[in-house]
């Protein structure tokens, strides 16, 4: 363990070290760029942690981060109210968003199941959706969580919950990422492309 | 550009986005992290930063980072006075400790002369360093600054200012890095390998 000589810079580098992503080296320079900044531009970057984590809060409706009493998706009148996409957190949210493709509402569940960490429907938004789907405007529900254990794991619960409802429920497919070379597909995503092949003609 | 829905959502990202090697996707990812911390742990990083930039200041003696009057090395009466080593920046002291190779002090210079950037050595500790010397301890410098034009540059110009005194003034010996295929070398590292080669017997 080096001796950085200052407590406060040894925090400061710790701080930034459990961040996602950040290892030693990126955490000493974000602190020493920090050290260098004069300290009205420091304190701005601590001003933005305080407010975010003061103002930002879930959607009423949704539970997607936002500031106000609902988010911007569901704030906006031309958004489709019969269909929820439903992810794992806000990022997910915004990588669809990006597309410019989807049209509909979000559900945000914080999270997916994972009994491992201890991560029960509890845990996420699930009884949120629930209550929504209850209000009969909702025709489809669209799964689009990750494609790994825990995703699928929640997107199976989801459902079955769903199931008795009489809607449309589906999933994101799987197959070949675009502008992929195929020899370097691994097999579980090549048997999941032949598996949801599409006619074309 | 995306809307984020929450302005101190973006402010927080932006802040982040400043940061040097962080490029838009990580300053999400760290934001979304920021956010989905307890409250007291995100004062914390803000507390951390806060903190660091009103305690940290600059060695009396050899300009290295500190909470107190001296730094942690220029503290330690064990180091040897007689040998300053010269560098860009507090974290180029940092590696150098971490080889635990070298026992004398440094001497921080907070940058590196660059025209271009407006960088003269009136900006760097330069004065310092002449001051420092000029108390008659110093045997020898080592000038350990980057291997860049800047560095470079740095390295000469206070070779030459340090010429009259009688001093040892050497430079950090350049070749082929530890480990390293020669066939991977590029062409400068490699003739000045050549150049500084020494002799087995």
């Amino acid at each position: 363990m080096m001796d950085y000589g200052a407590i406060p810079l040894k925090r400061l580098i710790e701080q930034f070290e459990r961040m996602p992503g950040i290892g030693r080296k990126t955490a000493q320079r974000l602190a020493f760029y920090v050290l260098g900044l004069p300290v009205e531009e420091a304190k701005g970057i601590a001003d933005a942690i305080l407010d975010a984590c003061e103002h930002i809060r879930k959607c009423s409706v949704c539970c997607n981060l936002t500031e106000n009493e609902l988010c911007v998706i569901c704030g906006n009148p031309s958004r489709d109210r019969s269909q929820i996409c439903v992810v794992e957190d806000a990022q997910d949210l915004l990588a669809i968003e990006k597309t410019r493709e989807y049209k509909g509402v979000y559900h945000v569940l914080h999270g997916a199941i994972s009994p491992l960490d201890g991560v029960g429907p509890e845990q996420l938004t699930v009884k949120e959706l629930l209550a929504r789907i209850q209000t009969g405007e909702v025709k489809e529900v669209i799964l689009a969580t990750n494609s790994d254990v825990e995703g699928e794991t929640t997107a199976m619960y989801i459902a079955k919950l769903l199931s008795p409802l009489g809607l449309s429920v589906s999933r994101l497919a799987y197959g070949l990422p675009v502008g992929s070379d195929l020899q370097y597909a691994d097999e579980v995503t090549l048997s999941r492309a032949i598996e949801g092949r599409r006619s074309m003609l």
